[in-house]
């Protein structure tokens, strides 16, 4: 823990220094203190464990910040933005992977890979400088938390393929109770949280009442996510949205502490899976780059065509924002691996191509929201 | 993670309202929820890590709130209990085991599991109750971290007699490196901080550098700690103690969130390690019942006549404080156990007395400090 925690905000400091994102150093330490660099530390249980709670208690963090009516008003242009960077990446995947002579499975493997979006680490640049209130920051939001629907269905459809059959009825299925479960948590869960929490609240002796009751409905909401089966992050980051109203700045504040340690985790957990090891010849490497490239331009493509209805500004923001895949695209990976459909090559390049992303949006992120015209699009 | 939070909660809410601790509460619900009562949950390496993380957390946040001058002030009352802490427990154990028709190697660890001290829990009720700032609470602290290092020399005496042999030269060392890595670093650590730390910090561009060079130091001495032969938790408390004329309130509170997600895991792993299922026949119930007296009576006795000097109120305070064993006890029995010296049945009674003693402290220790006489041994 002391390696992790300790290398992860040195190199943060040495790229604030540099005038660069620290989350970006973070991640790096994760890449150097790696099994590939420096050796000194391997993806264990352990370190698991805690990246998964870290990017929960990330998410939740963020909802906190987040009102849902707010998140509801742009519900229309986050629809449009995560289908089209649904759609565009994972046909640009599917045929750079095709072109460079992958099998028709695999290729389309590394469409659904292109899919993911990552959206901790856009919230965790955004949360830092303070600009999870601006217009963009909101439809990325709620762009990913669809995004994440969709991710669940293009790959409940793509690993039936891959097995052979494709349970139609289940999937539709596992849609409804997807879509039902995220909609309902947003929409009622505010109005029923204002309620509740502040009458348990008042007649609860235990000491930090007001923590304890955040914290069960976090990891209530992220059990009942992963049933209804969306990702644990997402019913993280409804529990936080749902409180964003009534919980008083002692809940942020607990929070942050529980954020601050263990976020790092999750960005060197990250970090810890790059491995280059698999391009030791021209075409692999050439198959990888082409995919960074793809991924990078084909969800800035799809995601800010999806928002031009709200201003060019903000729909280059929405298109950088939406660019990292993250833990979520090596997920994918991962899922492929099991099945046994990808190469371990093929593997290699989809983890490459979530950590290089994912490295490449936070600068990007800086460039364009330091823009001039920011305050415009506060409310 | 949710079934333990939770539980956890609502059984301390249970506790509160029937004008019990909390605590105690939480542990209940770990007997409760555990594989011998309702069999929800077993203790796992996903558990015990986090529980570890939450004793640490504990013991970082108490040590946040002592200076180090203070500590010192008592330290020779502190060396009498934790001495007499340390004799009185051992031979009672030792005696009562062989009444009880136990082989001798088998007695001497049940008096080592004796000398245990779970300083957790007292420090944890006198935290919530506002009350780590009277001299009992101090003694109590200083004699549970020289208790740690006593309980570490017997524990490798008996581990060595239990093996055949004892390398005097080797636990000559060990006793050498626990004791200079405690005294060096509560004795200098503060002042080395207060140089330090303020200024890294002023230098450091990342957000919260403060609590990121805290935590450094937390898992660094804790790390240490391990080297030097002493418990994770005493380097932890060393470190918060270390930090406490220096740090901010920022630290205190974002530790604060850390300790209260935390802390519940810590107690209701130790009410999972609860069976009574070594307890079917009447013999093994007797000794386990005298051992629980015992464990009572030896270290309230002990460290009592230790404390004399500060008089009858502190004395009895110090006393009833020393009593629960905790999972320190639990880490003996587990010692003695993987090496093939105690038989199950003994155990299961080390653990019972461990949970059982760790039980009956919390309202004790209440009824001993809310004596009127109080605010006289405050400073």
């Amino acid at each position: 823990m002391l390696l992790v925690f300790a290398s992860a905000k040195l190199m943060a400091e040495i790229f604030e220094r540099l005038g660069q994102p620290g989350i970006v150093g973070e991640i790096l330490a994760g890449v150097l203190i790696g099994p590939h660099v420096l050796g000194w530390l391997a993806p264990s249980d352990f370190l698991h464990t805690l990246s998964d709670l870290g990017v929960m208690f990330l998410l939740f963090r963020v909802g906190l910040e987040i009102k849902s009516s707010e998140l509801m008003k742009v519900g229309g242009t986050a629809l449009l933005v995560a289908v089209a960077g649904v759609i565009l990446p994972f046909f640009m995947g599917w045929a750079i992977a095709l072109f460079f002579g992958q099998p028709q499975i695999e290729s389309i493997f590394v469409g659904s890979a292109m899919v993911a979006t990552s959206v901790g680490i856009t919230a965790q640049v955004l949360a830092a400088r303070g600009l999870l209130d601006t217009r963009a920051a909101r439809i990325i939001l709620a762009a990913a938390v669809i995004d994440d629907v969709l991710g669940l269905l293009v790959l409940a459809l793509v690993s039936g393929l891959a097995r052979g059959s494709v349970n139609y009825l289940e999937l539709a299925a596992t849609a409804a109770a997807a879509i039902a479960f995220t909609v309902l948590v947003a929409h009622f869960g505010t109005r029923t949280v204002r309620h509740v929490i502040p009458r348990m609240q008042a007649r609860m002796r235990v000491a930090e009442a007001e923590f304890a009751l955040s914290m069960t409905l976090l990891f209530a909401l992220s059990v009942l996510a992963v049933y209804a089966g969306v990702a644990a992050i997402v019913g993280a980051f409804l529990a936080g949205m749902a409180l964003s109203e009534s919980a008083k700045g002692r809940v942020s504040e607990l929070t942050h502490g529980v954020a601050e340690l263990l976020v790092p985790f999750f960005l060197v957990g990250i970090g810890l899976h790059f491995d280059v090891s698999s391009f030791r010849n021209p075409a692999s490497l050439a198959f990888a780059g082409t995919i960074v490239v793809a991924a990078v331009i084909s969800k800035f493509l799809g995601c800010g065509i999806g928002a031009l209805g709200v201003g060019r500004t903000d729909a280059i923001r929405v298109g950088v924002g939406m660019i990292p895949r993250g833990e979520v695209g090596m997920v994918v990976a991962q899922i492929g691996l099991n099945l046994g459909v990808i190469a371990h090559s093929v593997y290699g390049t989809i983890v490459f191509m979530s950590v290089a992303t994912t490295l490449i949006a936070p600068p990007l992120l800086k460039l364009v929201f330091s823009n001039p015209r920011d305050t415009i699009s506060k409310t």
